[in-house]
């Protein structure tokens, strides 16, 4: 006998499997051919595509927190969480209502991904990752474990950020009103790469196809193909030809 | 019919709602017009305010696990884990017994606070934010995420931790008999804060309203108001003005 | 009544207590004296020793997820996890089959031990550590909290690792074929120590009890007995000698 709790008007795929004691709500869709695990809670309205593997633990469509200090959340409407086709969710995964991720995203273990926010088909998002409200992350990313976007960051495709990235989105630390105006995350471009244990301040755009040094902090803009390194980072030399994007053969899938 | 197990010596307030699958047990007191989650365990003797939200997944009340080889951990008697009113517990939070939270404090998702510590009111800690034992973090802070409080730090009120901040408290590098007598966490005063991926040796008091720029390593004191910055970190200037405490108009609620 | 869902096949010893929710699969071995929590979950064929506590949500012997893009997971067969007797599983921690523990290992709540990883007799491995897939770690090392071994890193006996240390492994940051041939971790030799929040490029090696400062950046070979600064890294002086592994007075145990 079933051990799961499963609302009346939620709908389950044909060849879906579920494991113990998931609790799935009211208005959820998935689809068919998903393997979920146990101890999985989907919570209403979320919609789960086909072929998608939900692995123990995970807690998918739940509503933002409200601190009576945050600066960032307000309460607003939100629409379901969205989990497209042939995604893989890892062991204690939280998703946010309010986000939406293309087919094919890796969302390893112990990861998070808040509200008002999209992820690109084909990204791998790391291991203990956090990706924080309103950002935006593109196609066939690679967001290693432990790294970190603040709210406001915006990747372009193919980014790819290394283990125990930072990235910052408030010049004034917490204080005054006027942050409120400038709150402002990291944008990195199609291709741009930041290494290792990197931190990078509000605001600054890292060019295209560009590399941050591991263990940088990166206080302002970073032009296209060059590396840069150092605390504050400065330009040291072009990218190599053979690591430029368009020299990779690579082919969105 | 309810999927949770309660045990008989549990009360439950008036009004609050439970999902399913969860662990409460005995001696256990829940306060009013709560809300909690699936899967979640209350260990025993855990005390839980009114108006609180508590996520899926979360453990509260647990026992400190000993390690053969931990340098700061010792058997004790603990005091059950307090949970003040309208605290809010993230999705996988866990809580130990013998932490004491104060009230409308909001703990998000997978962060971590362990015995023998107390976080003041209205204080936000962070995902994945580590507070080791031995802390005392005062009111009104903010605990970024996936920063990390080692053992025997103190927070005074209004700290402002940011994003993958860490702190140290052993100068000996885990050797010697002698660093069990100078173990010395991190002291930040009223105000002070200290900036993204930023890292603070042992022992060292960051002054008043002072401020530590991302990317810092910060070896010794810090006076009060002024920025300190770089590898170590030296002063750089006073903090601007308008970004004191005294000038923010902030009134505790 | 029971609320667990053990499988037929699995064995569980004597004097092993479960909680609620738990769900033990096929062919796993659990040994006696166990003390397993809430909402345990231990994959098909895992085998437990004895005297092991296992806290709530831990999630025991989960097969590894191949993203489409992951350039170091491949499908594989890989041996049931197996955990050693007087072991420590934290709340949350997710153990992949493939993994070899030895005993008296302490993992901390929300850490993970991906596939093909041993982890040596006595370590401790932190709150929130990941130890990704092809690592080996030592005895009686201390990975502390929120400290990331990357893919293919060795860490001898005794080894410390800091709070918020980070490795790499790849020097062509995910561009090109020829890195494919190139990843390499990092290796710690035996009491080698690594300093909190400082970040260790790939394929280097950490000599016999040498010490990185808190902060560095390490991208070079440092020699035994030597303590490295900086970004990058440079020897200052020798370790002290009191702090020398052979002056400590460790035994095994």
């Amino acid at each position: 006998m079933s051990t799961n709790v499963i609302h009346p008007t939620a709908q389950v795929g044909a060849g879906t499997t579920l494991g113990e004691f998931c609790v799935i709500g009211p208005n959820v869709k998935i689809g068919t051919g998903c393997k979920i695990g146990n101890h999985v809670v989907i919570h209403p309205d979320t919609v789960v595509g086909n072929d998608v593997r939900i692995d123990d633990q995970a807690s998918l469509g739940k509503w933002p927190m409200k601190a009576a200090n945050s600066a960032t959340t307000k309460e607003q409407d939100l629409p379901p969480l969205n989990v497209g086709d042939v995604c893989i969710v890892g062991t204690g995964v939280v998703l946010y209502r309010g986000a939406s991720i293309e087919g094919k995203v890796l969302m390893a273990d112990l990861c998070t991904v808040r509200e008002n926010v999209t992820v690109g088909r084909g990204t791998i998002v790391g291991r203990g990752v956090t990706i924080e409200n309103f950002c935006t992350v593109g196609r066939y990313c690679k967001l290693e474990s432990e790294s970190y976007l603040c709210a406001y960051c915006t990747l372009e495709d193919r980014v790819f950020i290394a283990p125990g990235v930072v990235t910052s989105n408030d010049n004034f630390v917490g204080r005054t009103q006027e942050r409120f105006k400038h709150f402002k995350g990291v944008t990195v471009k199609k291709g741009g790469r930041i290494g290792a244990c990197s931190v990078t301040l509000p605001g600054v755009v890292i060019g295209e196809d560009a590399l941050v040094a591991a263990g940088s902090t990166v206080t302002k803009n970073v032009d296209p193909r060059v590396i840069v390194m150092g605390k504050p980072a400065r330009v040291v030399r072009p990218v190599p030809t053979e690591q430029l994007l368009e020299n990779q053969g690579w082919v969105d899938a």
